[in-house]
């Protein structure tokens, strides 16, 4: 099954994009709010300690807060309300962020140009190595999974996920061929526990200008194991965990979902391909279809931990979009904060300050749960 | 000034320490509860992905959790109601944590044998390095600053928290001086809103059996700069920042208050000492009684950001303790979660799914802000 894509421009130039179901579906609702330009101030900094990059995003402190219900930017427009999205009624929508942390403008206003994604700095001493600054050059789009603003990815039928795969896959492609685009990250946050300040169901795609350091730490181990053996380190560590059994949540012939044998938080699930690819447009057809399902299921499976809706953020580690691709190999990765029914893991001295992860439920329990099982 | 150490030993085998002020304080109060030894579970295992140590901790989910303000374990005792402190009084008490993440008796109950740091799995392939797990050893520790329930740190005269550095530099000290122990992280986390479950002014203190990942990474960046440079990273860091200035929010002969350049938090303060020193036992006296004047008074800047107090977590990044002691640079880290009066910046998609921190404050206004300039 291939959505229909129809690309249009809001009323301040910003793209947005229809995922429809229906072959016939026609696209003519234009924009028509008196919407000025956003300014962004957005630049990347490199911090010499932890040899990473940071976002620095100023003029997202205006951005839209807890919106009452009827005033949700993310529904269908009616007659006297304008939203983000011009159309009455839609499947999926794809569009660019009102208030982005990184953008194609920021670049230009910052540094000038778009010349290719970001470098560390080259080694050096004194402030032109320790304050290197670029602009915040990138994109990010959010992703609404529904237009039924009451609804919940775990409750969307597996026709509707197919169609958000599908979304995903255009999206990492298109971003990912853009040169200044180094990585593209498809993500969801749900829960006010953990900051959505939208309820409407909807998850966003950040295409960063540098290789983030989950992803690059994972393509150095990757690096080092395919040196040392010739084989994929997520391949054999799949196996591994198959062949343990104990951590495995959920399985078919095409995918594995797995609580990895050092989770970091509470509940975690990783969704792996079993096929070595690097990326969401690599998938077949066959394996979209599966996943749909798969995917659901384990979202279904969070969200039956706890009696009150799971806060959970899910997200995809794909292949970076110019290099190392075939170090990476394709997965999600879900996990909650909550710990138990009324209680969070909070990131504090540990985990902020020392980067130490301390995780109250062990991998093997935390299986079992998402398994269903009594524990 | 020299505190007064007492040591003595809880009902269930804990130590307790007293750090006195008077030189003629006794400590002969025992502990008369019946505790049994609590047992821990905990063990810390490789990520083989991520390249680093988390710590499962499942016996810890039984801790205690908000009690009600008569029932706080950190007061003082009173007739009727025992503490974790048996005295009716006392300057600063540091004890082991009931519930710890680490303990000596993980250990012996996980692996046997007490034999050194933790190091990582050696190359190798399959289960047997993909699942490597070890005893949880090391140590946690509690640190109360002041026997008044109702006090906060940035409340505390400056030598009580003189009383404060002096049990650091004890603790830093002894508990390093274990073979067991690799790195000793003293730390404060307060407000709710990060999770802090006990009001009472308090502190940690995490011995860990590894060098962790932020430190780690530390290391790494100031060897490569001082094999290319012959100098400290951070020694070369501070004086950038000093020649640039506008990120420098207060200053001594002994000391530097800066917010880093590239500021992952809203509001974020490095106080650094300007001497090359390991840790806080290599303090003069003159250096601790200089900090006891300028960490309280950073810590009173972050509580005047806002109306209500300000949440933050406060930890010392000290170098390893048996390793490339030379390669760090006594610092501490203070930031908070607080954006704005009644936001928070939360860890979601990009911080926890792909380690990227998006930060909405600029490191130049949260400097100005810090040193109470109009912004």
């Amino acid at each position: 099954m291939k959505a229909k894509k129809t690309e249009i421009r809001l009323a301040d130039g910003r793209a947005l994009y229809y995922f429809d179901e229906r072959e016939d579906a026609v696209r003519a609702a234009h924009d028509p709010r008196d919407l000025p330009r956003t300014t962004t101030q957005s630049e990347i900094r490199w911090d010499p300690l932890l040899d990473q990059w940071v976002i620095i995003a100023s003029h997202r402190q205006a951005r839209t807060y807890h919106p009452p219900p009827d005033q949700c930017p993310l529904d269908p427009s009616r007659p006297g309300r304008q939203t983000e999205i011009p159309a009455e009624d839609y499947d999926v929508v794809v569009f660019e962020n009102r208030f982005p942390s990184l953008s194609s403008a920021a670049v230009r206003e910052v540094t000038g140009d778009v010349d290719g994604v970001a470098e560390p700095p080259p080694d050096g001493a004194g402030a032109a190595t320790f304050f290197t600054r670029e602009g915040g050059v990138g994109r990010c789009e959010v992703v609404c999974f529904t237009s039924d603003h009451d609804a919940a990815f775990p409750s969307l039928p597996p026709s509707r996920v197919e169609t958000v795969i599908e979304a995903w896959v255009d999206r990492t492609a298109e971003l990912g061929a853009l040169p200044e685009v180094a990585q593209v990250f498809c993500f969801e946050n749900r829960g006010e526990e953990i900051g959505v300040t939208l309820s409407h169901p909807h998850g966003q795609i950040y295409a960063y200008p540098f290789v983030p350091p989950r992803m690059r730490r994972q393509i150095e181990s990757a690096r080092r194991y395919r040196d040392r053996t010739g084989e994929c380190l997520h391949c054999a560590l799949l196996q591994a965990e198959r062949d343990a059994g104990d951590r495995i949540v959920h399985e078919t012939p095409l995918w594995t979902v797995l609580v990895p044998h050092a989770a970091r938080w509470p509940y975690e699930a990783h969704v792996y391909s079993r096929r070595h690819v690097p990326d969401l447009p690599a998938l077949t057809e066959e394996e979209k279809a599966d996943l749909a399902e798969v995917y659901v299921d384990v979202l279904r499976r969070f969200e039956a931990l706890f009696e009150t809706p799971t806060p959970y953020i899910a997200g995809w580690i794909q292949a970076p979009a110019h290099a190392d691709r075939d170090l990476a190999h394709l997965h999600a990765q879900v996990f909650s904060i909550r710990r138990q029914a009324g209680k969070l893991k909070y990131l504090a001295g540990s985990e902020s300050g020392a980067g130490v992860w301390v995780n109250d439920i062990t991998p093997e329990r935390a299986a079992a749960q998402l398994r269903a099982e009594p524990v």
